[in-house]
């Protein structure tokens, strides 16, 4: 598969290009970046320096030669590249957050439900084993009727620290939103669709441009309810991530390495196992594109895993604690697209 | 110190009586139970029976003979054990909760406000070597911004599941009322008061006759905030029960054993601490008994520890979160003595 790279940033360069390798036969054949010298400097590490560097995203999709376009842009360019996929007739992946607003985030949803062409979000939290496994087992353990789930840090200063459009985000809820749909996709996947919220949100450091710290309750679909913790910007601190759901008839429990199933009706009567999970699928980035090559050589977008639809609801929920923590901590209840 | 037992059910005999020879010199002379051969029963366990059994609490009283009284009666007793311990001017200990709803337990509060007897709340988790271990080490992590609180256990059928009180609760919030003020108990020790709360509940089993599941956020006073889960009615799940604190310069985890301080201003500047809990000190009943012998022997009520009034927002806190249950999960002020 012969793909164009729209947004020739430290993503596309760190985490795309090797999984382009490793996801089977995709190949940079066009770039395109604002700054014209980094697409040049990209096509060089990605492609040898055989790829095309285009002067506008309109070139790229206008290229005859390529079957799709990867879209890495800052998130509130994402409407119009949907556009300009379905116009040009052109597959298109690109990357979380969907949109920077939720009437954009709408938008996406309706033009790509009415199109046949295949547009991918490119939530690789929706791949991860993981989330695959958590899926899975939940199954084994009854009416789910609560979970606890929680990402902590401590305040790292990262790379992406330096990027314009963190620092000073577009988008509704910035650094939340950013780090937290990932972990909206895990939880939904897992857990169906999240009804309503109640949030407290707090700004701990100037370096992250927007609310740093989030804590909510979520109400979802099913009637089970919950904790949800997003929170990297303490001082020292352990990194946590764990997902604990526990059902009428038994917990799956996932503390950032390994998922322990129990099962049993009460605490006389269990049984317990844990799975391993191999380290290498953490990124999920190889497998979001093996799903998104299969999608645009079947032409068939009813394949794809994270679509639009799901991105859009992963987002909305943390722009319903945004809205919550605003309202003192009312409830908020999720927009629909 | 000579001390009268009104009540003289399951926990006055396995949890009061050996903690009253290891608190010091308290000695049983008294005891009165609605079935009178109960008590007749407890005083051969508890005073080799030596101690007298009275057919009412009123003789209680007013025996010249007794320092004190220690109540453990169904809660909804408590207002008028109160009442009796001030007309008498004998001081008085009683279990937890403070009272089966808020104004009884407000009245509590405004009485033994006006009086000088000394009058306790039984609320052994103020006495907990992890209670003061972790309020001592939150003042080295800076500013509290976010703590996380849970509670979780499968269902168990315990001896206490028994008692008529327990199976019909007459107090509000039932089975999470009954447990719950005491891990509010912990977390207000350490983080101070509850301002609001935003509260999910859920009934599993039939057998703990009311909610047994709550999940919540709470808003403390300082402005920190975080989650609150008390839920032990799952089918197989591990036994759990973790307090972590984060704050701008540090953070103060709880694992259910040890409690780890890692003090730093960010990821890249940690140090951290280890304190193992002596396993003897979790009950903490020892060391409540020893703090009511010395509020009686100097008569003098400011020297106790687990005041009503603490007892009372304690009890609000989790009265609060059963009323914004009922408001689906929307913000409910915890009530003021």
């Amino acid at each position: 598969m012969k793909i164009g790279v729209v947004g020739t940033g430290i993503f596309a360069t760190d985490a795309h290009v090797p999984a382009f390798e490793q996801a089977g036969n995709i190949q940079v054949t066009a770039a395109y970046n604002r700054t014209k010298s980094k697409a040049e400097k990209f096509v060089e590490v990605a492609s040898n320096g055989q790829a095309k560097v285009y002067d506008s995203i309109d070139e790229v999709f206008s290229d005859a030669n390529i079957d799709a376009v990867d879209g890495l842009l800052p998130v509130d360019n994402n409407l119009e590249l949907v556009k300009k996929a379905i116009a040009a007739g052109k597959p298109l992946a690109f990357e979380k957050p969907i949109a920077h607003d939720l009437d954009a985030a709408k938008k996406i949803v309706e033009l790509t439900n009415k199109s046949d062409v295949p547009i991918m979000v490119l939530e690789n939290w929706c791949f991860h084993e993981r989330t695959l496994k958590m899926k899975e087992l939940v199954k084994k353990i009854g009416k789910v009727e609560l979970f606890l789930y929680q990402t902590t840090k401590p305040f790292f200063i990262s790379k992406y620290h330096q990027t314009a459009w963190r620092q000073k985000p577009k988008h509704i809820g910035g650094f939340i939103s950013d780090g937290g749909v990932h972990d909206m996709a895990f939880i939904t996947e897992v857990l169906g669709d999240v009804a309503e919220v109640n949030a407290r949100t707090s700004q701990l450091r100037e370096q992250n441009g927007d609310i740093d710290t989030l804590n909510a309750q979520l109400r979802l679909e099913s009637g089970a309810f919950g904790s949800f913790t997003y929170a990297k910007a303490f001082g020292a601190a352990d990194s946590t991530l764990s997902f604990q759901i526990f059902g009428t008839e038994g917990s799956v429990v996932f503390d950032g390495n390994s998922i322990v199933l129990r099962t049993g009706p009460d605490g006389n009567d269990m049984s317990s196992e844990t799975f391993e999970l191999a380290p290498e699928s953490v990124n999920g980035v190889v497998s979001e594109f093996k799903n998104f090559t299969e999608a645009v050589k079947t032409n068939d977008k009813s394949v794809i895993v994270s679509t639009p639809a799901k991105s859009f609801h992963h987002f909305a929920t943390i722009v319903a604690c945004t809205e919550s923590s605003k309202k003192n901590g009312n409830t908020v209840q999720v927009s629909k697209a």
